[in-house]
């Protein structure tokens, strides 16, 4: 069994983003079939469009925020699930004056990050 | 895409256990690879020791428990993360005044949920 206390996990900078960070609770070392990461973006903060070769399951742990996936535009809060199919471009950008929370649950499989041109948007 | 708000999914009372119930925030049919629950523990409510043939990833959303993994026991609360790998007996005990609240992740793969006897925990 494993056991961790989230806030005490190390936060690495995503270099795509602004002002968002990502923690790897449970990697892909540490479950066979996937892994479980949570991000924190400062308010204004967020990523840009892009795809991944994976899908996405989410949970909405704090804050608010407009998110983009494929055509549709959403805005999310605490206890919304989203889920983002594999290869559909989505964005974020942190609302409000709180920082934006989610859990984000990926299989473990490739996963490439490719960021979506505005003029392809 | 999917996009749910949590506190609208449909809650089912699971029978082996005492106060307690789970959402299916996200199914086998939603997810290719892995679907998402979430657990409601009453104060007092829990589940008694059973194994699964499927491992779990959890993050504790609300309340306080005392969970028994194996032969260890431990005392989860909001922000924490806990691993179960699969067949590994383990119980929950919703402590405090609090109702115990947490999302539970496991593969799509079959599940048999056994109950430990007393004298076999």
């Amino acid at each position: 069994m494993i056991v961790k206390k989230a806030n005490e996990v190390a936060a690495e900078e995503v270099t795509a983003g602004e002002g968002t960070s990502r923690q790897v609770l449970l990697s892909a070392d540490e479950g066979p079939n996937f892994a479980m990461r949570r991000f924190h973006m400062q308010p204004g903060g967020g990523m840009p469009n892009h795809t991944n070769t994976v899908e996405h399951q989410q949970y909405v742990l704090a804050g608010r925020a407009t998110v983009g996936i494929g055509d549709e535009v959403i805005t999310v809060q605490q206890d919304d699930v989203v889920f983002i199919p594999a290869n559909v471009p989505h964005w974020y950008r942190a609302e409000g004056d709180e920082a934006f929370e989610f859990l984000c649950m990926v299989p473990n499989l490739p996963d490439e990050t490719k960021i979506v041109a505005a003029d392809e948007g």
